[in-house]
């Protein structure tokens, strides 16, 4: 390791330190002090809007050699900066889980036993693009009595400092040390690795919030608990007894409104025993909307569209783009989905019950859906005020990630003395 | 990689692909068939109760270099093996976990949102001595709906497998596959390895239960979610408002009930504005118990007893050596915990409620017990019904791993054909 190294070592090491400090003081803050930080981190944010402003230009004017995609993604302005402000207030108002007692109970020899939520400890996340995320994650952290170290994109470093020192401002205001959310100051790619690594057991937890290529990282390095965010390769499946102006309408909106979302859908899996009947009007709604389809041979003998490669159902076009298979019934749109699927988010349209609970029971995905867009996979679609992503990992927590999810818990056992026999 | 290098991973490759099978199967089971299999495994173990022990007899045969406690670990009679077969029928009768709605809740546009309990999936389970390890942890894997992969100790091999015919048994006389619980019928260390490595994608989850060097293996190889179950490093804390009577039936009973278990304690805390009055009776009555003391200067003062070393602190002793140290309140004692405690169990003893309370807000650890022995450490004794351990690892489960510990969940979203505006 060269000298630079060994500085960003002992710098990353600080953190650590500082971080397990900050989680400790976080801790023992009363939900109010948590409250009234958040809070101020959200008036902060509209106090220095020029700063932070300033800074995103400084961003943008360095990212001419991103695609317009990518650069709309790192924009501020004030119109979105107000949004920023907003979110932090919407995560104010959430409900502070720690200390909510989850489960009670009392033992025959009289032991009271109580599961109580706390803290998870130190969290790391990694995140790419877009700066909301910067005072998303030190919110919701916050709210949920954790400390934070941010490592966000380096094509966004400025904008990150900038909104970071407005949440510094509302931890201060609020009496809690700034160490509660750090940034990380360098855009150098080893800080990534340290943070992977733990900083010497100060990090309880890693969240990857980006492409591929991160994801790939984290899970190869890591020596921490992950909780990951991979790709939504998510589904609708129109059942045979389906209505079909809903399985337009879903279908549609689940591809369309927005198709660069995790929640988006990829596929549209078709009950091969109505598709004559379901699939023309869809497959027509979707074109319309601007959607081009890619089929197997069943599908394509009933409405013309280009030929899928077996590549197409594992792909997250996050583009108007939608593969399109006949499948046998809800189990074979389960067996489909569990062989190219991603776990996150699945759908059916089914006006017979007894085929949407099966489909509910048969795939295992983070959230399943009956009746209902794909694109309702989203923390604030379903009432957590707002979540760092979508779990797509088998524990602890999976689905919309909100402030309850940061936690973990802890058995309370209150006795009179009791000693086991 | 050697010629057996290859075989082996063909044959642990081949495991992996038969429980992912056996998990569809136990997924799709229901509650009473997973009941009538753990019930059967009861059975079985009872018909085949002269195979289990003569292969234990083998087993017992070979491990004449072994230390006469870890014979005795291994070592199988009538009335231990009875004792497994009521441990099997005990999980039997604990209430399906797989399907139970946790929460539901409607949103103002009408969609339905369940969160309901699902299998994890495909368990790996590594772990050392205990035959009944075999059959608990069978009998909880599939209680919870998940298919497992056990790796028992080599010098338990024999007994293991024995065990094991009378699982697959009870899961054929219920008609489920016999891959639903696999073991491992080699003794190379490089299928713990192979298990680590997730067997393509096939384990979703690793439970070590051992000793330092295998929990340091799997930190360091593991490539899949681990639910850790570090040493016990327990603390008994006496507050200067504890009753003399409790803290010594408490701290006698955390100590010496069984100084082998992982609940067991290892430091006592006394509270320095009463060491002088609370010290001395708990001193001696460890002592009079067989318990060997090691203080700090302060606590020598008090009584007499041998010089701890730094390193007594964070000693597991897992023998009737306890530690002694004197606080300052209830700050100090859980600065001490923070600092050379494993998270795992503590207590204090204090008539003081708020005192009490404040010890349970700033320990951190899986289970904090008020005026009771920390050997209450135990799934049983939490009324789970059985456990295969106590995790200490921060998420997902804390404390006490039962059924419905080895499940996760999902959410099942009810819809009217909802699209997101």
């Amino acid at each position: 390791m060269d000298d630079a190294g060994v500085t960003l070592q002992a710098e990353m090491a600080a953190m650590g330190r500082a971080a397990r400090e900050g989680a400790a003081a976080l801790r023992l803050a009363s939900p109010e002090q948590r409250t009234a930080a958040i809070a101020a981190m959200a008036a902060a944010v509209r106090e220095e809007a020029a700063a932070i402003l300033a800074a995103n230009a400084k961003d943008i004017a360095a990212a001419s050699g991103l695609a317009s995609h990518m650069v709309d993604r790192l924009l501020l302005d004030e119109g979105r900066l107000e949004g920023v402000a907003q979110a932090l207030e919407t995560v104010a108002a959430i409900p502070d889980p720690v200390g909510a007692e989850t489960e009670r109970w009392t033992r025959p020899n009289g032991l009271d036993i109580a599961r109580v939520r706390t803290p998870i400890g130190v969290i790391g996340i990694i995140y790419e693009s877009r700066p909301n995320v910067t005072a998303d994650a030190a919110a919701l952290c916050v709210r949920a009595g954790n400390a934070a170290i941010l490592r966000g994109g380096s094509e966004c470093l400025a904008t990150n400092l900038a909104i970071h020192a407005a949440v510094a401002k509302g931890l201060k205001a609020a009496g809690l040390p700034e160490a509660c959310v750090q940034v990380v100051r360098t855009s150098d790619r080893a800080a990534v690795g340290m943070m992977l690594g733990g900083l010497d057991g100060a990090i309880d937890l890693i969240i990857p919030r980006g492409g591929k290529s991160l994801v790939a990282r984290v899970q190869q390095e890591a020596r921490v608990a992950v909780l990951g965010h991979l790709e939504g390769i998510n589904h609708v499946f129109l059942h045979e007894s389906a209505d079909v102006a809903k399985a337009v309408a879903v279908a549609v909106n689940a591809k369309m409104r927005r198709v660069s979302v995790c929640g988006a859908a990829e596929t549209l899996l078709v009950d091969r025993a109505a598709a004559e009947a379901l699939l023309p009007p869809v497959a027509k709604a979707l074109a319309v909307a601007g959607c081009e389809l890619r089929g197997d041979g069943a599908a394509r003998a009933i409405f013309p569209m280009a030929e899928a490669t077996e590549a197409d159902w594992s792909t997250e076009y996050l583009a108007p783009i939608m593969s399109v298979a006949v499948v046998d019934g809800v189990d074979g749109a389960a067996e489909h989905i569990a062989r190219y699927g991603s776990a996150h988010t699945d759908a059916i349209v089914a006006e017979d019950a007894q085929a949407a609970e099966r489909f509910a029971v048969l795939v295992d995905s983070a959230i399943v859906l009956i009746n209902a867009s794909t694109q309702y996979a989203d923390g604030g679609e379903f009432g957590f005020g707002a979540e760092i992503g979508i779990a797509t990992d088998r524990l602890h927590a999976r689905g919309p990630v909100g402030a309850e999810q940061l936690t973990t818990f802890k058995y309370v056992v209150r006795g009179t003395g009791q000693t086991r026999p």
